[in-house]
């Protein structure tokens, strides 16, 4: 698209899962002017997948009316590398994209400057400009889906790590003799409470029943009805939970943590066993007035955390 | 002592411990000018505590040069709260100071400003101003004594928390089948990596030897001779360590962890455990470059920190 002044209103969200992108032009309220979702090819090489975003994003600048966005925020999986923008580590699902600096691809296609964050953390920064996190200073966005993501705010500012690294939750270490993970640690909170996880110990449980449910929120479904196997799943992975979290209030005192991702969808199927089981594990007097809330950006979390990081770039 | 100006190159630093309190006059270096310790009894009421403590500061004072400090620094164990001063919890081994104001007696008392702040707290922000600290922006102090306590330093701040009761890294349970705590949780860190826990595992394993080590220092020069059960009981306070803090490398994404309290004068003995097994438990990427060393500043960390307290509070 041709060169164009840069609005000082508007900035661009992207957000790279394993099947789509999705891409918005967000105001400065949060609002989403336009927006599109470009299906991705996870195993395609980067340029395969960079150019479909480049072209929908230019559509969706063209959709809003026109004038470029006055940056480009970008989130995806892994590790990123703040200066860069390259993901640098924890990609192994979309695999192209290793190593290869999305923002720095787009700022040259597009004509605006663009940076990049991992997801979770940016879906933490958007819960607290736009979402559950607005009424707290400090607190831990867990993203519970297929894997296990956290981002964490801390003082009213996203704590992104020395690196950019921080919020992996997800590898917090939960028993030394719990099962192995593909992150080389073993007993991590992923093992017992992502989805896959949920699943896994619903067809343990379930016996002849175990056909009924595929998914974490078939079994959510089976829980709330009050089907046993499925209740005891979602308090297998509200224990490990309230483990994980215990830890994270006994160690920063947060004040609240906020549950997104698929598995969020749940609703208190999933975070009433966190809530229960996080009086164990928490001090007594760290978790006296702590909440346990559902994010409530859902599906747009990443896009409007990705914009938000735009915002914060561009200095407010 | 009689009310005169306050010197604005001078603050005191006061660390009160289970037998004895440490006071100190401390410039902006970090140098303490004049020093003395006053023995406390623990059980002892408010008052019997507080106003030996008063004296003992208005003769260091004194011994330096007179001209009362521009402030007061004042840390104990337990949970500080820090608008009023006052131990809010945690305090079991101290109980007279349980919802009292130290640094409200001590200002009333001295006429200078006072603050007050935990232990372990102050010790992290005394090895960022003063010590091991100090090459590193974003850290964890560990303090390993009769029980775990924990400071985090977060881009080169002391990290407090909402309340101001962050750190408390010994109660970060490690395994939810673990031995019971008196916080109330399970498997928490310090059943498994205090000075008494390393005694404990000692005897446990060391069979007919057992009467040759009675502190985790004696386990622990057993340890450095090669003794086989000497090393199993560090061995294993290194893998609950390494798991606790591995946990915490893939949170916060720090760069070091900072070992101090008694039970670090083991040296390489305790630390070269909790390096072999953070390789376990914190994720590759983040575990590159990290670094466990030991604290410092030793006994006078808590005292250097409480008066580096009352430089922040006085600003600067």
């Amino acid at each position: 698209m041709a060169r164009s002044a840069r609005r000082a209103d508007r900035v661009a969200g992207i957000d790279l899962g394993g099947t789509s992108a999705k891409i918005g032009i967000v105001d400065r309220s949060g609002a989403i002017i336009a927006r599109d979702r470009v299906p991705i090819d996870a195993r395609a090489p980067f340029e395969r997948i960079v150019e479909p975003i480049a072209e929908g994003l230019a559509g969706v600048i063209a959709a809003a009316g026109g004038g470029l966005p006055a940056g480009i925020g970008y989130c995806c999986p892994g590790f990123v590398d703040p200066a860069s923008g390259s993901v640098v580590g924890g990609s192994e699902n979309i695999p192209g994209m290793a190593g290869r600096s999305a923002p720095a691809y787009l700022a040259e296609r597009i004509g605006a400057p663009a940076w990049a964050d991992n997801d979770a953390t940016c879906a933490a920064a958007a819960e607290l400009a736009y979402g559950a996190g607005r009424p707290f200073g400090s607190f831990l966005l867990v993203t519970v889906g297929t894997g296990i993501g956290g981002g964490l705010v801390l003082g009213g500012r996203v704590w992104r790590g020395a690196r950019g690294f921080a919020g992996e939750i997800g590898h917090v270490s939960l028993d030394p003799a719990g099962p192995a993970c593909p992150c080389g640690s073993r007993g991590c909170l992923e093992q017992y409470a992502s989805g896959p996880a949920i699943v896994r110990a619903w067809k343990e449980l379930a016996g002849p029943r175990s056909g009924e449910a595929e998914s974490p929120l078939d079994v959510a479904r089976l829980a709330a009805a009050g089907e046993p196997a499925a209740l005891a799943a979602f308090a297998a992975a509200g224990r490990a939970l309230g483990q994980a979290v215990g830890g994270v209030v006994n160690l920063l005192d947060i004040q609240a943590c906020i549950v997104g991702g698929g598995v969020a969808d749940a609703g208190e199927v999933l975070l009433e066993p966190l809530r229960r089981e996080l009086r164990t594990f928490a001090y007594p007097l760290l978790a006296e007035g702590f909440r346990v809330v559902a994010a409530s950006l859902g599906n747009d979390a990443g896009l409007l955390g990705a914009a938000a990081l735009a915002w914060e770039r561009l200095g407010g």
